[in-house]
């Protein structure tokens, strides 16, 4: 068996490392895991600020016993201006760093260190690129309340083209069996999108009735002054709030990878909904992170 | 009996709590308490830039065996800008995240924090309101040298009205039976300020001969350029210097919560003054604040 | 046997403490140290932003077990402005912190500290002056490389005015006996250098063929500007490069502080060339820093 030695995104997991990662993410859930990267070091390189991706990291890499070592993004671009990427993170290496925790707003920058450095890495976000770890949370987040996802539908809706967990999120359901359905305006949706097992629909009030699942991504503000769309139109046709939840099926999930906007992708009716699973995704955030931690460094 | 879940002003501390967080101080400083804090998360989330409280209270997390999490200001403005202090509390609770200490300039922000937190927050100085590990240590260090502060009186000298250790600290003293003395100029401390057990006095000199102990408070220089008082009139009327020392009992203790001015509030002479109890003060802060994190997690 | 409490520079080791570090450093490389650390607090305090001293510190201090705290530049500036740097010094001692390591811009800095804290201070780098566990770092991978370096022939070549690691590197060589050739342009490196086993010169080409081994020093484009010499006719005297390395003792070693600036300092060449040794020295970063902190806190 392979053992990769890079997350960069969910498509270097073969299908049992990933069925490997969602049992190590339960079981290290239900008991403490206990120190698995006892005299491993890892370093988080966090190029953009993030509270919640880098205190999950943080927790994840702490439980599992780790050596932590957090640079501040001031530390790093000043890093990055004395020296090629490269040879950062070749230094790190012959250090005996043996796991980089890397989040930068540049698609394909993770990749970039992962070919440099004589380690593991995991990408934390690359810009629109990809966002692993938040895929392997969303989908276990389905994966715990139905069992399998195969045969199932998932509505993504919103900016699905500024969006990293769109694509991983996306890409990960696919290889699973799960059927997606996009939702948004052309400005963040260009039709593009649509391929084999990929639907791209205008009308979210027509996909609500349909779908087991909707996952909303957050509108960025400043985006929306660029756009054809006002904010207005944007929370007209696309909020969801408590008129359209009455369209969406029963026991339909709602998730989003948060931050959200309150107000703009989801109103106060969506966070007392029964099936809002956004304390879930948080919760098994760090348990993938552990899993995936423990899959990289120890193998199966 | 009920544990109080946050520490937000000394008086979420019933007198027994109370008097077991000191007897728990005085335990934890004879001994390394060991790992009582092992597997829990503590994240601290200072808004304000802090060296001796943020170094005191990771010190006794560490101790402890907790696993530590710091937040900096920039990444906390970033995540308060994304979406609600609520919503970021609520999310570091659904992580996992067991204790929050946080710090921030304005008053009432961390009792904010621990109505939408599902877990312990510890107030580490909330603008002027409010500040209780430091009281605790200020008292505690009277504690240990009268074995009981019922019947004492303490004058506190200074800005008053803008320092939330005057208002912990001087509710504590009060609660334990200890007559308090407020000494500072009218804009400093208006003559509301007196109470019963407490008394508003302008002149330092006729007051010092008569204190078991003075607390100085730290004058921010900046604020003084705001004031009818100006710089020399300050140092004039309430500097402790060794003129000053002179009128005070030979077995006055002297405190500041640090960091002081010298030349402002005091000069060298208190530096070398028998009764000074500064590094006492910065010792024990560690000792309760590992007493409140015990207290908090684990109960009595 | 008298333990030293601080390391400002290399000449506060003995002659016995330097072959003990030594010895320590090879001990620590081949088999984890265990917690030799455990319960000591280490307060890395960086007014400079640096990416390999502070991780490199950190992965030292993990491994031995210590706990750990980071200071942030804003945060060191901020305590600095609000009191001596003697009282934070005071202060933090007070607290039981045991391990101060600094870095600063201003040579002396470091010392400063030393005087006023009640514990051990590393100095990670003070301006031009002294950065002593880099010395240790260099002189240890060559060592490594030859048994001993008595009688050996180093030279250091580039802007040896500015350079802490020059300063210090050159010292230390010295003391064990190995003889020093500074050579650089007179703008970065005056004559008066010269003293007994150091020759100053300007012709790199006539000095490889002769010397064991090469420390090249960065050069910070930024002083360039400044001096009488352009960075073509530095990188045409002074860049060692394939031509040049043809030059040098087949079995020489070259050797780079990091972070090198590829085609200034260097070429490709270099990279490639046997004795290039660059990830040797940083990897005995963390060995000697663990032997540094062990014999600091422990003693011999």
């Amino acid at each position: 068996m392979r053992v990769r030695r890079s997350l960069i995104d969910l498509d270097d997991l073969t299908a049992e490392e990933l069925a490997y990662v969602f049992e190590r993410t339960a079981q290290f859930e239900r008991e403490a895991p206990g120190p698995l990267l006892a005299g491993i070091a890892c370093v988080n390189m966090f190029f953009e600020e993030s509270t919640r991706t880098f205190t999950s990291f943080n927790l994840a890499e702490l439980r599992l016993g780790a050596d932590v070592i957090n640079l501040s993004p001031e530390n790093l671009s000043l890093a990055v201006k004395g020296e090629t990427l490269e040879d950062t993170a070749i230094t790190l290496g012959a250090m005996g760093v043996c796991v980089l925790v890397v989040r930068h707003s540049e698609p394909g920058f993770s990749q970039r260190v992962a070919l440099a450095f004589d380690g593991h890495v995991v990408n934390a976000g690359d810009g629109s690129h990809a966002h692993p770890t938040q895929a392997l949370l969303d989908i276990y987040t389905l994966v715990e309340e139905w069992g399998d996802v195969r045969g199932r539908s998932v509505a993504i809706v919103g900016d699905v083209l500024h969006s990293r967990v769109a694509h991983s999120t996306m890409h990960g359901l696919l290889r699973l069996g799960c059927s997606v359905v996009l939702v948004g305006p052309e400005c963040f949706l260009p039709a593009s999108y649509a391929r084999e097992g990929v639907r791209v629909e205008r009308d979210l009030d027509a996909v609500l009735p349909e779908v087991d699942a909707a996952l909303l991504l957050r509108i960025q503000r400043e985006r929306l002054s660029d756009m054809p769309i006002s904010d207005a139109q944007y929370v007209e046709a696309y909020r969801l709030d408590g008129r359209r939840l009455a369209l969406a099926r029963k026991d339909a999930v709602v998730m989003h990878p948060g931050p959200y906007n309150r107000g703009m992708e989801l109103d106060d009716a969506v966070l007392a909904f029964a099936g809002w699973r956004y304390a879930s995704q948080v919760r098994h955030g760090v348990g993938v992170r552990m899993a995936v931690l423990d899959l990289l460094v120890n193998g199966r």
